[in-house]
């Protein structure tokens, strides 16, 4: 099975969103995708773009059953740790479920990997859902250590209200 | 107790770096540690710097008994929530220990959500220590959400050596 992958053209945001919201769906979180292509091109293409994204492509000849090329993407991020300095966070991996365990995840993040080394950085983060078993074994099998499980790092929010509620009182 | 929140300037860089192996000494990881002030220098200084630091400072007058008047830090990038659009992560937040409890952190992090609100983030996301339950507890009180804890996302690293290792394979 042949497939590239490369960085994302403003020709791929209706299916990057696409597939964002199947990550999302397939997380129980559909309802909690705000953003919208229009959003993702003025963030992703503009010249203050912080993050870029791979696309997987199959040739047009070899369509999903839906019709589509583009099936898997890796959203990633420049991001800086005080300790490691700077480092590439991994915000999303997803492969439509017809092509999986062809390798197409593992050829994304070797990608990312070098996105990563051209950009400086000395690791790759990233958040994985822990009941997501299968994901979580290809994780391990590439090298990576969940520090949630190992050091007791947690992830927590401040959603947008509390923000707001907190810079209000700025001088307070 | 007087004391100013103010964004870094590099006559900080050096009380930043005492701060963040402070820091990391405090969750025994100081070996860690490999920034140096010359390293968040040309990060956080160059033009492309993708990050920014809060300090708390005391007047001259009112050093710590260790001769400092930085005693506290907070540490903050622009991410990307393909969800939400943008966000401000935080790094680090941090208050020397003999002037805790007198709500600087809390105006570390007021002055953190107006950054994130001037940025255009819609949420403020950071990672905390589980096992550090007066750190979960001020966090909380603020309306934070453990996210690792209500949704089952942990955090995972990569380290340089694997990121190599994958970069390598890149074609193969």
């Amino acid at each position: 099975m042949s497939y590239i992958i490369r960085p994302w053209a403003t020709r791929d945001l209706k299916d990057v969103m696409r597939l964002i919201r199947e990550c999302a769906k397939a997380h129980g979180a559909l309802d909690q995708v705000r953003t919208t292509p229009e959003m993702l091109r003025d963030h992703g293409f503009g010249k203050e773009s912080t993050f870029g994204c791979l696309v997987a492509e199959l040739p047009s000849e070899q369509k999903s059953k839906s019709g589509h090329t583009i099936i898997g993407y890796q959203f990633h991020y420049l991001s800086y740790c005080t300790w490691d300095g700077h480092i590439l966070f991994g915000e999303d991996l997803y492969v439509m479920p017809d092509f999986r365990g062809k390798g197409i995840g593992t050829s994304l993040l070797k990608k990312a990997a070098k996105v990563a080394l051209e950009k400086g950085c000395s690791q790759f983060r990233f958040i994985s859902a822990s009941w997501n078993q299968p994901a979580m074994d290809f994780f391990t099998k590439l090298g990576a250590l969940d520090v949630t499980f190992s050091s007791s790092w947690n992830l927590c929010h401040l959603d947008g209200d509390h923000v707001r509620k907190l810079a209000e009182k700025v001088g307070k």
